[in-house]
């Protein structure tokens, strides 16, 4: 039995369901994989919460602990250099909203977690954007892992596929409808909704935030098509190099014209090598019966690569709520110690 | 640089397109992964191939060698055993054509290698029928990974995505259209041929078998779900608990109803875990536009695992031919040595 340390930074609702899938999964993991895997420390903002046998743990994530005997358990002293101690390996999980174009705060945890020779997991896609590129050197030059599948589709195994699957090949292009709630809202104006209708009725699910804006202008395709495109294609990309057209701007139309020849339109992210250098584009696009991503409706994300020996090769699917991407986080950790 | 040593069993069209594929990849695998792979010995049923540097492999490749200069090339005396001497470590990759009852003469040769410390990867489904849990067992106690990719899917990444991207999750369902023949067949019956007239033009494009008895009996669609569902569910399944329905009993009226329908028949290979047990099958199934393979038509394929954290998550496409199962195994090998 192998045992793998666990210190997590950030307890928002991705960091809360990883908890407590780790608790619920413990038992399957011992015995499959031969993993021993406890929490050593969690961070939040207000402190850190240092993970003893009998912590109340369970009782923090369902709320039943009363407030003022909970903030006691938290500790603000403790600072995350201190927990990675050199020599107490494991996984950093990080579970922070770092800012999209700084990478802070994840970056800086990031590089602390392996500079001490801890492998790093993260559902953050800012230390991603602003600093893939160090921190894969880092980590390569250390023998450590750095696990990114729940910032780039989470439980949608799209960087697993473009990182291994297609090892040896030259991926040529990736194409994705990377984006639930535009593809919601897109799915929905297909059905004869107007764009607002769409967007309430994504805003009533919980689909689409208060202020939309972040997903429908386009900016949470690109970075994704970045990351993946970075990571799979070995791209040094940045956010201004991609060409974005928000969904804001769709007529009616538009979708009209596309349903009646057969199509629908998508908000399509493409990263594509040609002769004249590498194209790369988040722009709604009209998708027919033949394209691989044509059924990828609703909330549903898909990724196309295309390869030189492997043909084209799709993913689509996957949870994308909080336990999708917890789901992946540990995914990445098992991969870490399980070939 | 990792010198790889690279050991080839079976010479036929996989075997062939790996050779011509690995010198292709060799410089980018070099710089890329830092990989040296070279081919120690290939072996055909007629001999040994002892492979050093001034070797005219391009030429045998090519056939520009005359065959009486060839024969001479290759040495009958030498033995399995002989090369794959312990310590001369490195990969065994069989492609020869083995049995899909008894495994052999693939299940030996995969033994052989694993018990003298070599990795083995291979695109034979035969010993992985017959013996996957015992090779895998041998595999895991000494530290070795038996590929095999090539095998269950080639270049769809099936059991990538079964294994690793889904580590974790407990798998409840595989579903599949798993044979390329069969759904081709499909697809032109879906057009308005007869299943005759599907058949001819598949053969006519080299897409079936004179014979086409292995796939159009549904065999081919059982072998590839037994491999999926054992590896990635921890089955002990035999061909014998899976209820086959054969393409040769559809009907054109089938077909039409379904079409009528807004469906599409497939032959869907299926393994699910229910309350009573698990449940096996390879059948027609009518499928509508919902259904995550819906849109996989022509000689494509695709697999859904459904599962408990995850969702449902899809794979489809990648080439199937030799030069997309060569892919799988040069990944499967990339992937031993670079995580």
């Amino acid at each position: 039995m192998k045992k793998v340390d666990i210190v997590l930074v950030g307890f928002g609702n991705v960091g809360r369901e990883f908890v407590r899938l780790v608790i619920e999964k413990q038992e399957v993991i011992r015995q499959r994989h031969g993993l021993d895997l406890r929490f050593r420390t969690i961070f939040r903002t207000t402190g850190s919460l240092m993970v003893k046998s009998q912590s109340p743990i369970e009782g923090i994530l369902a709320g039943t602990i009363p407030p003022g005997r909970e903030a006691a358990l938290w500790n603000p002293a403790v600072r995350l250099p201190q927990v990675l101690a050199p020599g107490a390996r494991g996984v950093l999980v990080e579970c922070a909203s770092s800012d999209i174009r700084t990478g802070e705060p994840g970056l800086e945890i990031i590089r602390t977690a392996l500079s001490r020779g801890w492998h790093a997991v993260t559902a953050d896609k800012g230390p991603l954007v602003a600093g893939l590129g160090e921190l894969r050197k880092t980590a390569a030059r250390k023998g450590l892992t750095l696990g990114s599948s729940g910032a780039a589709g989470a439980a949608l195994p799209a960087l697993d596929v473009g990182l291994r699957s297609l090892a040896g090949t030259e991926i040529t292009a990736v194409e994705g409808i990377l984006n639930g709630t535009t593809n919601y809202i897109l799915t929905r104006m297909g059905q004869g909704a107007s764009f607002d209708q769409a967007l309430r009725a994504a805003q009533a699910r919980g689909i689409a935030e208060p202020d939309p804006s972040y997903d429908v202008q386009g900016l949470d395709t690109a970075v994704k098509l970045l990351l993946l495109a970075n990571a799979a294609m070995g791209l040094c990309l940045g956010l201004g190099d991609i060409d974005i057209e928000p969904v804001t701007r769709v007529s009616r139309r538009r979708i009209e014209t596309a349903r009646r020849r057969g199509q629908k339109i998508k908000l399509l992210g493409k990263i594509q090598r040609g002769p004249r250098g590498v194209r790369a584009e988040a722009k709604l696009r009209a998708l027919g019966p033949s394209h691989p991503l044509f059924g990828v409706d609703g909330t549903d994300k898909g990724v196309t690569f295309t390869t030189d020996t492997m043909g084209a090769v799709t993913v689509t699917g996957g949870k994308s709520d909080p336990r999708g991407a917890a789901a992946a986080l540990l995914k990445d950790i098992i991969n870490i110690y399980v070939r």
